[in-house]
């Protein structure tokens, strides 16, 4: 029994089998939460491998990869870092957001994503070739098209390149139901609600509201919140600090998830 | 018998109750001293929760936040940051202005603020899970807009997020009298000063006065300063260094204290 | 018999002591050099409390500050540092020029300067409450508005702000007899020079010269310099790399000191 | 029996033999993937010599490529870092992408690429004369044309400079057989579109899809992709995140794709 | 015997004893090479007191001023800095170009320089009071006025300023005299040719030539060296690399060397 | 028998001599290649000294120069750097390219370039003043003409500067025939190829080719290399990443070894 729920969306499941056979990496492109994470962690357990998860971040150096030399008990031995653990026991490696990563911390990764398969650790002086089982996947969302912050062609020709994004509004109020146990009809007000705001996204230019937050706003719906409430504090909040396009998107909300209520009340009558 | 007084002002407590049930995590919002710290001790009393309290700041590592190995009788041995015995205690972990943090510092939080509640500690090679006690609870103050400490819309997504204002002039006043043990009229008359000069805010942008220095200015005036002279030293002196700004505050401010005084000898010919 | 000589100049002494009774924090501001260090150390002897001083500079870490771990003797011991040492001993806390202090380290005063008046070892590990006796306060020159370096206002707030200038020319000249042993008229002609300089501060923007420059050039006339000359080599030398500026000011100078010599043989004369 | 299958394109191995005999340092330029690292590994086969590879980036230390102390054992020992090791066992020292390096890292190089061949371990007190089989090669790729990340002509001239670029298409295709075990025709197809790819690299100025993505590709195909679906995970997708560009692209490649296709329907009838 | 050759310039020997007397700090100013550390080290002789000498530069710590704590022997001793040295035997500390030293360094001297006259060593819990001897003297050219690196007016309002600049050109050639061995009609050339050049100086802004250049042109008269040769390597070769400058510099020198050749033979003629 | 071969191209080695007798420090300009490095390695054999050679660049710390404290079997022990070792021997120390160093490092050589020739080591708490024979000489390139890179001319001042340029043609193709073993007529090509392309430096603004690069085309020469070749790898690739530059300057190189080809099949004609 296992808890990732993972509601596959296209070919991203197949793609993903077909680059681990050939042993080539995977980079996974998508807005945030909607749902990369998750899907990893399903496949590690499709493919029967486990998952080491690295969240990368500025100040993430090459040794906290690869690992450094500590003093133990008066003797200093190495300590292996997370992605040789990962290299050794031939297991899935998800770096999570690389390109918040250093990347002078990424260049580590080039002989781990050519040919070579190999892992350097020039400070341990050891050489260490991936199993066959061993596979890298990183993610990172497109939409932050900071300049500081490209990932470098170079580096991202290294990878299978697997775009995700949200699912569609039927499946994802379905989610909803299943993590937060709301009814399927709040479900979809609470969809409706954020597909008016991602839609007005292109003219506002903020980060669309996720599968994540509307889970969580269901299950402040769960634990007795309006609906109204609960998209007010998990979806609107969140967006912007600017009064008069949370005002705006608010109008948006609100309606769409009156109209999502008026439309279950004339489907309930048609029901009836 | 507790010593956080605190004047509830809207739907916060039935809000953080709610988070806390479904255990997801609480962003506060809201100006520089409106009671955001002491919301969250009064929180940690309701819910019977020890509260750990962590001031961000520009050079806080995630060492500090998660832990580190530290040399102790000859011995290496790993010391739990605040963060860390947080969620094994399952407590309340408060991290005050979490804005001020370096954004790689947060990246610790990612996994413990998702469906994972989980906290990775790379360095020492161990996976603590959060007890269902364990919340995390930040607070910043977003009208400090600064491109460069904006939060990422990710990470907000990940919070049910609770704005938090003034309280209402007679309930400030109330607050007043409990901390500072002055009469009310004197509390109202300060209170009006403060009011004027938030008003004025609009105009000036600088930080508004908050309750907290209407407290400080309060305990000088049971100090025997004078009305004015507190309000001088204490809501005035911080507000700005432009000498012409000031004294148009001055003026809004004494005018402000006599006419409350005036108000209130006519209250109380009309009392008498 | 103390060697701290302070003539009060305001109200300054009573605002101290009320903050001092009600356990809140100060701020001084002022010109450098006008006695905000002499004045603390005046308030300690009149309080009956230490002073311990931290000049603050960029390079202040927060474990400059709350103390670090030491190696000593094969051990790891915890050692104070000056600030903790203040509070366990309920000392004065004395933080100079608090402007210049990297602004992530003065975090850790936040839970110090509010209601819970507490300071948090979060690397030891320990939980220091401030006794009674404990008082923090800081010093700034509002002068150097560089927005690199302004205090934050949600850091101001948290203070009763004490604004310091310059003694009136007699209660000036005074000092200068009492701490050089210079006689009067000298005195008054080289504070008659100070104050035709800080005159001109207006249109030229520079640092004005201090009652301390005003000192050193008085012990250099008592050493056999001519008023002149002391006027140029602590005065005026300092002031601006600026020839044409120096110039104007040179004249200034020595016109006032004659100026004043003048006035002193007039003076004379009347009196004879 | 080597697995490093290398398809010769030019004058690179006499070249590399020439310089070889002659004890002087060689600098490879050219494209992301265009074969860089393979031919120094086979050099290193048809020289008998060992390659010692060391990955460039920002965060390289001197102390990485030379050597550092280190406490073993209660002893302070010096370790040898790679290019020491190089140096010693005359091996050929790879440096890849060394214009990611630090400049000051490429400092300790100038007396190892002159008539010196030399290097001073400054910190371990130790002169080491390279043998005559030791060799230093760099490479980076020029259309990176960073000004922060010029290489200096001072530093440049110490080298060699040998020009590489893609394969001739009949030969890449062949590459594409030998590496993934896909058929000709299909390996041609995709050669095709990448191509057509590289010829529009002139207007958009992206990084151009390398042999190694075309790898990848034909792995995919392999392991049961179609080869459009191929071609957009791994020739597409990594080129750009501008919605238009790639649309643009996606044409151009489906187009090229089918082409070849429809051609090799035609060339099959002639063929039948 | 001293190997301090001073030529004394105007009144700073005066000033010097007076700060002297007085225990108040000394700041030098002017040009490059006009002989502040000689004078410094000839006041010491004058005093009979050691002069420590302290380069200052960007990089240089509180701690290489005050001291730090050090492992000898399996022991951790706190051993003094040279500014702690000079302070606790009464020494002046010389602070050679302060204006170099980073700002935060400098923190640790306002105690010294004002009427504490107290040196706080922080991380040693000690605190040090300088005996009468000690005396302070610092040293920079205001003629570099980079705003990065202007001393801050509330710390050159710490001093007694002395400006210094070159000797007369008479003084100036015996002083080639005395250092180089060379006969005075060519130290008059030399100083002649420098003064030239020194007159240019507020057309072209570079740095002039000080004495030290003409002391070493001196000296590579004495070893052999043409006139112009030495003027060339020594006085002219440092000033710029513009080609045009340099043309026009090096017409002049040339010029003031053959008409001070002249005037010599013409005088030599008169002398006949 | 030395295997520094070194043509002397004027005053050079007499300037050296005079300021070796006058224990002056030196400081080498001219262009990349021209033979500095040879030049000192040839004055120390001349004048019966050692070389102690740093290679200067940013991260080279004063202690890099003069020593630092080690842990060697459980004592700290101080170990001297090369400077502090050139100095103790006597020797001559060579900064090479001393203008890469960061300028912070540089100060601690003030004392050791005036009539001190002294070495402070603050931290050893050791001073060293230099035997006669000790010499300090540094070079740099005056071409590249980065305002972050220029030598302060307060440092400029203290050296006698010895301007080096390239030999002229004849004793430079003489330099290729001694060091790579071609024939003259080749050697005399080769140079003739880089005089042309030294003529363009004007017009193209790059780094012109050294003598370095042209025996480095020579060696490839004599390993077998066409004339044509070798000038593009070794003389032309290194020019330029702007094609366009590129092609202009491969007309000019080929028409230069084809012209001095022509005139040598036309010499020989006439020798015939």
């Amino acid at each position: 029994m296992s808890n990732n729920y993972y509601q596959s969306n296209g070919s991203e499941v197949a793609l993903f089998k077909q680059a681990a056979t050939q042993r080539v990496p995977v980079m996974l492109t998508g807005p945030t939460g909607c749902g990369k994470t998750r899907f990893v962690e399903y496949m590690g357990e499709v493919l029967g491998r486990d998952v080491v998860t690295i969240s990368c971040h500025d100040d993430l150096t090459s040794s906290d990869l690869v690992g450094r030399f500590m003093v133990t008990g008066g003797d200093v031995v190495w300590n292996d870092g997370p992605l040789t653990r990962a290299v050794k026991s031939g297991a899935i490696c998800y770096m999570d957001e690389v390109v918040e990563a250093r990347h002078d911390s990424l260049a580590v990764l080039h002989s781990l994503t050519d040919h070579r398969r190999t892992l350097y650790l020039d400070r341990a002086g050891e050489v260490v070739t991936a199993p066959d089982s061993f596979m890298l996947v990183c993610s990172y969302n497109p939409a932050y098209r900071s300049s500081l912050k490209e990932l470098k062609p170079s580096f991202r020709q290294r990878f299978v390149t697997v775009a995700m994004t949200y699912l569609p509004p039927e499946r994802e109020a379905e989610v909803l139901v299943s993590e937060a146990g709301i009814d399927l009809s709040a479900a979809k007000r609470l969809v409706n609600c954020a597909m008016s705001i991602r839609k007005a996204d292109d003219i506002f230019h903020f980060e669309p509201p996720s599968t994540r937050v509307l889970v969580t706003a269901a299950k402040l719906v769960a634990a007795g919140a309006s609906e109204l409430e609960a998209a007010e504090v998990c979806i609107l909040a969140p967006l912007s600090n600017d009064g008069a396009i949370n005002d705006g998107l608010r109008e948006l909300a609100s309606a769409s998830l009156l109209g999502a209520a008026t439309k279950r009340v004339d489907a309930g009558g048609v029901k009836a």
